[in-house]
């Protein structure tokens, strides 16, 4: 049978993937059982390794004696084939972390942010990234923001918490300040990522995290990839209309929901003094009417949500993160489930607090930085020409 | 560089896979011409050709003459080479369609629902289809129920709108009624399906068919696919907690939206005798206050339910079907998109009347027959060995 020159080389490409892959998961691991595992001939490892080390992405690392048959050949990725950053910019933290190619994280800062305009935070961001790479040769950043970012524009939308952060110019400044490629993704988004690669969402196909903190927002993850929407404003669950009090049905669900809503509410309790979510919680503890009343409430409110998004999206899990989940949680959490179990047609998923606290977004950033760069180290790797074999 | 034998038999499969995608999509079409489109080469179009052709999935129809080159054999789908059957198994009515495997609807039915019995209805779909295939050999039949089919449990779920259909031994029973492998989808997904193969959702990635009759549901394609959720629960939007009335803040939509749902608001209005949904539009139209305030509230609630559609998932387009959407479509479909404009963070995707009124679930039944059927005709066609050549 004929097989074109590209039909070939495309399986190169597929042979080489496929092996750099396992090697990943599995390494160190024999050649054997590299070719075990992925069903290729013993002579098409052998080219894919030699090809693979040959660009640096793999190494060898000793053998394996023992048993009867002759001692393999170890081999695993060379975890400094390249270095990405992940950085979550929060509108009090800016939170970054270095990994190598093989997801190690080797740095990892926590610095208050200079939010008080765009152009100091992006110095900041520019600045930190520079000191975590110190002089390495960084393959991709990924940047966690809240809003959006609209491509086809090149602007940044629905941040209104960050002072600037919308207005034209700030994308095109963040690549001047960057030193390699860089993506600019959600920061809820990259939380559910964070917990599908380190958290309660390895290994499932469809679950949601759901952020309560100063802000409402959601990531979806379906079929095991991120979900944005066709704008990118999937999970906007802040405008669930669910808000508004008895007044005023179909008020948005931010107004109620998320750090200043819950402070709104104690106001209209008419509760006297300064009320933080972390003070009405504590009064609730210790068994004040009013208090009570507003997390009953609020947990009637991240039910609903929870309804909304089981109603529409049937997730295997939803996780609740963000940092009002997790100050409330004691509070919150079963009241939550005890009541969607009579608001969902079918027994409700599990409702589960990210055991990754404030890290899940800077692990999203960290594991979707991965991604890329892998990628494009591969593609640089096979765009080199095939060495002899 | 070595191909290992499976990897050259997956090329083949690939190369036919592709040639015959063409051929079905831009059919009758010629030998260069499909080079071209796949970037194959000729001699591989004519090894995938000869092998198509062979196993009956492919013929030639006449070549095409004129200009200066020689005139070109030109290749079809062969339309008799599978057949499918959908069945749209609704409380009043069973629709069914034949169709070819080129996607011709050749005999087309309705009558009404044996629904007294499961056992009357299992036979009457049984014997529909037989009528419809009149000894044609069916490759595959698609059942549109309402409710969710539990493939591990073998039953059927959240159906309880037809009598004894969620009772165990139902699915079992169908297979012995039906003359060849088939599968149960729900209806308004398939309404969707319906939507992307003949309607309005044809070539979008993300949007939903929103039906509202006598019951409510969403059926939902995300990323050009059916998404199910992950126990064929999404799109159970009567289940958002937007209904239930000023007294019940969370009860469930579909006790207010949907054609007993509206009945039942009228009552609560005073309006006195028998109204349907259908005398409720009429007396709006004719300027009745309270019909009039009804599809207010009507309208107030389809917006609702969209804006929760909208926060979790961002669509390109939003289809609006089922018996209530057409018959008050000139009252409602203004209000709700203008209501829209104030609930959503973006603007509000489109909304608009789906125009296969009644057909989509039965065009859906057979748009996901025929992609079936096309994969069981080409895989049976793989497998048999390769002729000389």
């Amino acid at each position: 049978m004929t097989t074109t020159a590209s039909s070939t080389a495309l399986l190169r490409v597929i042979n080489e993937r496929a092996a750099l892959e396992q090697i990943r998961e599995h390494g160190p691991i024999s050649r054997p059982e590299l070719a075990k595992n992925t069903g290729l001939s013993k002579p098409t490892i052998s080219l894919a390794l030699a090809d693979l080390e040959r660009v640096g992405l793999v190494r060898t690392v000793g053998q394996r004696t023992g048993g009867a048959g002759r001692s393999a050949m170890l081999y695993e990725v060379s975890p400094e084939a390249g270095w990405v950053v992940g950085v979550d910019v929060g509108r009090e933290w800016v939170r970054v972390a270095l990994a190598n190619i093989a997801g190690e994280v080797v740095t990892r800062r926590d610095v208050r942010s200079q939010a008080r305009s765009a152009a100091a935070l992006m110095d900041q961001i520019g600045e930190l990234v520079a000191e975590l790479a110190g002089g390495r040769e960084l393959t991709h950043v990924v940047l966690a923001t809240p809003g959006i970012h609209d491509h086809e524009r090149r602007r940044l939308q629905l941040a209104p918490n960050i002072p600037g952060w919308q207005k034209p110019g700030v994308v095109d400044k963040l690549a001047e300040r960057l030193p390699c490629a860089f993506t600019i993704e959600n920061d809820i988004a990259l939380a559910a990522l964070g917990e599908q690669a380190y958290g309660l969402g390895r290994g499932l196909q469809n679950f949601t995290f759901v952020s309560i903190g100063t802000g409402l927002g959601m990531g979806v993850v379906l079929g095991g990839r991120l979900y944005r929407g066709s704008r990118g404003a999937a999970g906007e669950i802040g405008f669930l209309p669910l808000g508004g009090g008895p007044d005023h049905p179909g008020g948005q669900l931010e107004s109620v929901l998320s750090g200043p809503g819950l402070v709104a509410t104690a106001q209209r309790y008419g509760m006297k003094g300064r009320w933080t979510p972390e003070t009405i919680y504590a009064a609730a503890r210790q068994g004040d009417e009013n208090a009570l009343q507003i997390v009953g409430e609020e947990a009637a409110n991240i039910s609903r949500a929870l309804a909304s998004v089981i109603a529409v999206l049937d997730p295997e899990l939803i996780v609740l993160g963000g940092g009002l989940g997790h100050t409330g949680a004691d509070l919150l959490l079963e009241a939550v489930r005890d009541r969607l179990e009579s608001m969902t047609p079918l027994p409700p998923p599990p409702v589960e607090l990210s055991a990754l606290e404030g890290e899940a977004i800077v692990r999203g950033a960290v594991a979707t930085a991965l991604g890329i760069a892998r990628d494009a180290l591969f593609s640089r790797a096979v765009a080199e020409p095939v060495g002899a074999v």
